[in-house]
């Protein structure tokens, strides 16, 4: 195996398929890249967990094809090469891989490329396709609410919910808080039901596709799903679960209403945050009352902070608790410049959402500390 | 106690004051701020940790004199507020502190300024002056070579060697590799002979000192060390302990001298600490022959790297092995483009020097490896 690389394409193939390293591996050759060429002066470099795989096609100058294993410090060497052309040499008896660049010269040792766990046959199956900007946003403003207990599998990823209308919903919760996004999609195939995506592999798709309005297609199929670039293809398993209905979870109408700065809020939590975090859940006290919010944050430690933030209401008087951290992390996905929080009692969800936005909202668990 | 204060002239106070604040500290009111007003609109902010202390000058509107010592918190809360104008009142019988900021009001518990350790009463003493752009190379130079072992307290400072001839020399070592600056000073107290200042005390002189030609005044005596800018005052206790005399360790003449390009070389020592950095000691060969060093460095689980580097050489040829982060830690205090590696044997120390400049070397022990 002899191949001529440019060091910005190595590099930038490089940069893309580390991520699907994972440090829990336990079979060596899942730590290292997958190199094999094709007949075409094309080559793939693969990394793959055995969940979720990236394949990262590179066209390049193939004097002699072959495939290896080759070790993660691969990279840390190649970004440390002194000229932009590189030459690289696999012995395939004892897969000595050999890297020159310039008046440098180094061997590493490479790992048997067929004892690299065989990749999942991936039937293209169902597919929809929808613009990469639209998808990257509705990834962006669900995925950081997925769950990180590995207690409650279905919630570990972002739901895809189709339906008949050319509608694509994506929903992530964590059981103390929700996010919903709604999106038109062009579904060819007609594709309906739920999916669940594994919050890793939401969050490559997010990373792979630009933020253009072109379309990209996505395929669903046996159990996985996989996404294609020009360069990238990336698949991962489902969650295999039941996502249950939330339907009933969210208020069909509010008690009181209120509209905010975005900014003025997001400020205003983080202060309170600074003594809430010391607390148990991060909790800090709304009082709304007119046209006032008076927010209250206490650390038996260090002390406690109040104030006052002017806003826009409609209906009742309401006070509630709620922790500052949901709040913050659900105002930063958020681009409008105003907010609505609707609230229907101290001990129910409040909801926010981007002011004339039907398309997004959140959902935040009161805490009980009245 | 009342203060009206401006968010970034505080911020800026906090910010250098923060540092002298030891994580170490059993006393709890170490862990803050000691705050305290004069009588002429101005007030200290003071952080100390037993060792070394920091007192910050702040010109303000002071409504109520009066001292507190407040939580590192604090800080914390500064940056967050809303405002420019802080109104920051402290409650003198209960130390109960209120700090407004527009429509903000937070309200957190200091600690009775009375307990706060006494400061030392240190003398003005012997002085002498430096430009500051000087000291702080000179620092820069020296200060990474120091000891982290507590073993060696002499070697956790640098030294400053003082000789009547205007000269002040600045020394460290961990006795593996030894830093050496020669500096010209303004000795108007003819101070002479020895004095160590630990470590954490000559790092924040480098960060309070401009890189500006004008002249600083540094003081010595009674064991500690004092430096005064236009706001901040910054003393340290001395290491009382005596520094072993080097000279003969330092190697008078050479067999062999190379020339080098310090980007080189330093390139060339990364790209082999990626493999040496698995072993032992880092090491890393140098083989030098002609107009030619090899460099070699080799892991026993990754592989190995040879390269070639030319240079200009007088002297006898020669097989070196050393620890190739000591070798890159000193090229990037270099500032000069060309370097001069002195050898006087396998087992000898090396010498690195900026070629042209005499007031700088470098010595480094080679490991004993072949």
């Amino acid at each position: 195996m002899k191949i001529i690389f440019q060091k910005d394409e190595l590099t930038e193939a490089l940069q893309a398929t580390q991520r699907g390293i994972s440090n829990k591996n336990t079979i060596p050759h899942l730590n290292g890249f997958f190199i094999q060429t094709h007949s075409d002066n094309t080559l793939s470099i693969i990394t793959y967990d055995l969940e979720m795989g990236i394949n990262y096609y590179l066209s390049t100058e193939i004097l002699e094809q072959g495939s290896v294993v080759v070790p993660t410090k691969f990279f840390d060497i190649i970004k440390k090469l002194p000229e932009d052309q590189i030459t690289f040499s696999v012995d395939q008896e004892n897969y000595l891989i050999t890297i020159e660049s310039g008046q440098v010269y180094y061997e590493i040792k490479g790992l048997d490329p067929e004892e690299y766990p065989k990749l999942p046959e991936i039937e293209e199956g169902k597919s929809f396709s929808i613009p990469e900007i639209l998808l990257k946003k509705m990834i962006h403003q669900t995925s950081f609410a997925v769950s990180k207990e590995e207690t409650k599998p279905a919630f570990t990823g972002v739901l895809c919910k189709f339906d008949s209308d050319n509608k694509l919903d994506m929903v992530a919760t964590d059981s103390y808080r929700l996010a919903w996004r709604k999106g038109k999609i062009s579904n060819d195939s007609q594709i309906s039901g739920e999916y669940i995506i594994p919050q890793k592999a939401i969050g490559q798709v997010q990373r792979i596709i630009s933020e253009e309005d072109k379309l990209i297609n996505l395929y669903l199929a046996n159990g996985y799903f996989l996404c294609e670039t020009e360069k990238v293809r990336l698949f991962s398993k489902l969650i295999d679960e039941e996502f249950p209905n939330l339907d009933q979870v969210i208020p069909k109408n509010y008690q009181t209403k209120v509209m905010i700065d975005r900014k003025f809020l997001q400020d205003s939590m983080e202060r309170a945050s600074l003594l809430a975090s010391e607390g148990a859940n991060n909790i800090v006290k709304l009082n709304i009352s007119e046209e006032n919010m008076e927010i209250t944050s206490n650390s038996p430690h260090t002390g406690k902070l109040k104030e006052d933030l002017q806003l826009y209401k409609e209906g009742d008087n309401i006070s509630i608790a709620l922790n500052a951290r949901f709040i913050i992390e659900v105002l930063k996905v958020i681009e409008e410049d105003q907010v609505e929080l609707e609230f229907t009692g101290s001990y129910s969800p409040m909801i926010i959402r981007p002011r004339e936005n039907d398309q997004y909202f959140h959902l935040i668990l009161p805490v009980r500390a009245f």
